[in-house]
């Protein structure tokens, strides 16, 4: 076993034209280019860490600046040093007198520290010699619980709270992870409908998920009433009554809006709708949630939910279908706590995916909620988007709609170096050829 | 009349070493540098705006790199253009489509697009050739509210709302404004009782400000209980039982400890608790202001609460002291939403200042509530602290505790010019003299 110390920290700016073709379109982000702070930790025994926080094009310069300032914190520790008091070391990170006031655990500074704290994360994994859910699923209980940062969540999750969850769990654990070994996790695809692909696109892609094996499938709604009733009249019919449907509106919509819009689209029995309003809106998302209740709607939200704090509020107000994302919260370290304090309150965590590397990290996160958390299944899934999985060395595995466990080391966020030097911003190849679209993006918005 | 086009939007990364005398110290930054993104618009005609956001040192760089990202937005724009549909242009601004993903509306991108902002207010107040707060208290209500993104906040606060409260505070404006301009605004100190000051520095500089005519002190509290309670005593024994004494604890506890805490300061009398925990935790708030309330102390906070929607949302969960923030808040389109909606839910405002620059800007933002929007200055009075105020041209006016109106046109946040030069970092004179300084702080983390 290595000890590795960590002697550089590395960034860099990676994006993909993906706005070229409208993937990942939304109400609110009509022409995202998918991208990345790329993080490459070295170590002075040779051993690396790959880490990233996702970013949708425009302004990952700003949060590669910002990785740059907290690089200072990182760089000349041990990875000793750094996991015998994790949580110690994500509050200095995070709560750096200075740099707080940029946030605090939140914008710009927390997907900082995210990417950062991801590329620990992998080098532990590595440094281990396991993927990182098996080094969470064989950490020990009190080990788990000191990797987590505990103030301002006391009044929802204590230590001893959070401990005890962890103990009862350890039963039927083994029969768990072997379950996800020979199964897998299962996923539902976003794949099918974004907001700017054709019909005859949405038909063909969700036949051809359908051949598959997808049983779940998520629609974006939220720009045109009519628009969306057509859509996901065409996607219910596709899939059928007994298939799973979920909408997305990326917080289009105020309060009363939402419950109108959402009420006139219960016909197609939507499991949830996601981000119905600003992700700040804990007591309007608790409002929507109640409103919609006695349609069978619920209510799903975290993908820019940007700490725990703002998750034990929503635990706290309403039941809500539970988004965490792997860069949007501060790494391991603040899911692990979300993943805790869902389980109190016995809410479905169901991953947010997509992007560049999200579903490659999180799926580690939700094998370990399954095996050691909350070990149900009961109206979870974890959300998968399948592209730019082929820029990285441990591309996930979907097979008939479920997420194989990882066999590879570590966290799954190395990007291929032939991918990340031609995506470099603005200086790669991919780039070079596109040189007069970032102006012509800015000038049309 | 002149109706200049922006061509240019420069922005400075300046820094004053104000922890080597631990001068703003407190529970949570013990070591501040008071610092600013400090943006200069040049324009066509010659015409200028200044601005600024409010940062402690380090990371400033990092906004400086958010700034530059907007500018894009907001160069070869013309000022009517902007004005006639400032909502629009506040919602392009913190909107964007790519860059939103970064905040939306908080951290590093929000405090870029206050400095933005306030610069392009600035302009606009210098172009009409008035003090900002003389432009608002003089605008056509319909243009006040133009001003505002109302969206996400319609269930607490619609357009026609608005509109009617600044009518109806039309009544006896003239006389408010005569008011202001004869006695100025009342504000509180937080000068003498920092955290790093000794006791014979506080006691020295509480008779000195009582010898001004304060009537209105705050102290920070929060890092250790038996401190706090020779602290508090020392300071209510100083200024007596009929003078206001606030209590700000920057953050430092969690729910059950701010209780447990703050009860056992009770016996000093303090109007309110600031900040007793993470500034995102609206229902912590409302449960510490609960538990509170049967011993007569309030709870403020709002320096950290990062938008309109947590505002919203606090003012909604329980009564607050509302501590608005020029440059924390997307500058005043976004502090106009918040002091209407404090007047519709009847709480008083009590503006967050000191830092730099921040006493400049937001005595304009107190003024204009005072005279259109609450009429009233019961439990109202605007924070001052006495550092940095020689570094701008249109420096505060204190007298006998009380803001005077600025005359001077614009939003008086322009600095000197050679005390931008010397203060620039890392290349200004100051900082030249102090290359050391932000390695050793580093370490001592």
């Amino acid at each position: 076993k290595m000890l590795p110390r960590i002697v550089k920290l590395a960034v860099t700016d990676v994006r993909f034209p993906t706005s070229l073709e409208q993937h990942g379109s939304d109400a609110m982000h009509t022409d995202p280019d998918y991208s990345a702070a790329y993080v490459v930790i070295d170590t002075d025994c040779g051993l690396k860490g790959f880490g990233l926080t996702f970013t949708l094009g425009k302004g990952t310069e700003i949060v590669v600046c910002a990785v740059e300032a907290l690089a200072r914190l990182v760089v000349g520790k041990s990875l000793q040093e750094i996991v015998s008091d994790f949580g110690g070391f994500y509050r200095l990170l995070t709560s750096e007198s200075q740099l707080r006031w940029l946030g605090p655990e939140k914008g710009v500074i927390h997907l900082a520290s995210a990417a950062v704290l991801n590329a620990v994360w992998d080098l532990w994994a590595r440094a281990e010699g396991k993927p990182l859910w098996k080094l969470l699923v064989d950490m020990d209980p009190k080990q788990i619980v000191s990797c987590i940062d505990f103030r301002y969540i006391t009044d929802a999750l204590t230590e001893e709270e959070a401990l005890d969850i962890l103990l009862k769990a350890r039963e039927g654990r083994k029969q768990r992870e072997d379950q996800m070994l020979r199964e897998g996790y299962p996923a539902y695809t976003t794949s099918c409908a974004w907001l700017g692909y054709s019909d005859e696109l949405l038909t063909q892609l969700c036949a051809d998920a359908l051949g598959n094996g997808w049983t779940k499938f998520k629609v974006k709604v939220g720009a045109d009433l009519e628009d969306d009733r057509r859509r996901c009249r065409l996607i219910r019919e596709m899939i059928g009554p007994s298939n799973t449907l979920m909408m997305d509106a990326n917080q289009r919509w105020d309060v009363a809006e939402a419950i109108r819009w959402v009420s006139s689209l219960a016909d197609f029995k939507p499991l949830w709708i996601e981000e119905p309003t600003c992700p700040d809106d804990i007591l309007g998302h608790a409002a929507i949630s109640k409103a919609l209740a006695p349609l069978g709607i619920g209510v799903a939200s975290g993908e820019q939910c940007h700490n725990r704090v703002m998750f034990k509020q929503f635990l706290q107000a309403s039941a809500l279908f539970v988004q965490i994302d792997s860069c949007r919260l501060g790494s391991v370290n603040e899911n692990l706590a979300v993943l805790l304090m869902a389980h109190k309150f016995q809410v479905p965590v169901c991953p947010h995916a997509g992007g560049v590397g999200l579903c490659e990290l999180v799926q580690h996160l939700i094998l370990f909620d399954y095996i050691c958390v909350s070990g149900s299944l009961a109206n979870r899934m974890c959300e998968y988007v399948d592209h730019l999985h082929e820029h990285f060395a441990s591309p996930v595995v979907i097979r008939n709609g479920h997420y194989i466990a990882p066999e590879d080391i570590g966290y799954s966020c190395e990007m291929l170096e032939s991918s990340v030097q031609s995506h470099r911003y603005p200086e790669g190849d991919v780039w070079k050829a596109n040189t007069s679209k970032p102006e012509v993006k800015m000038d049309t918005f």
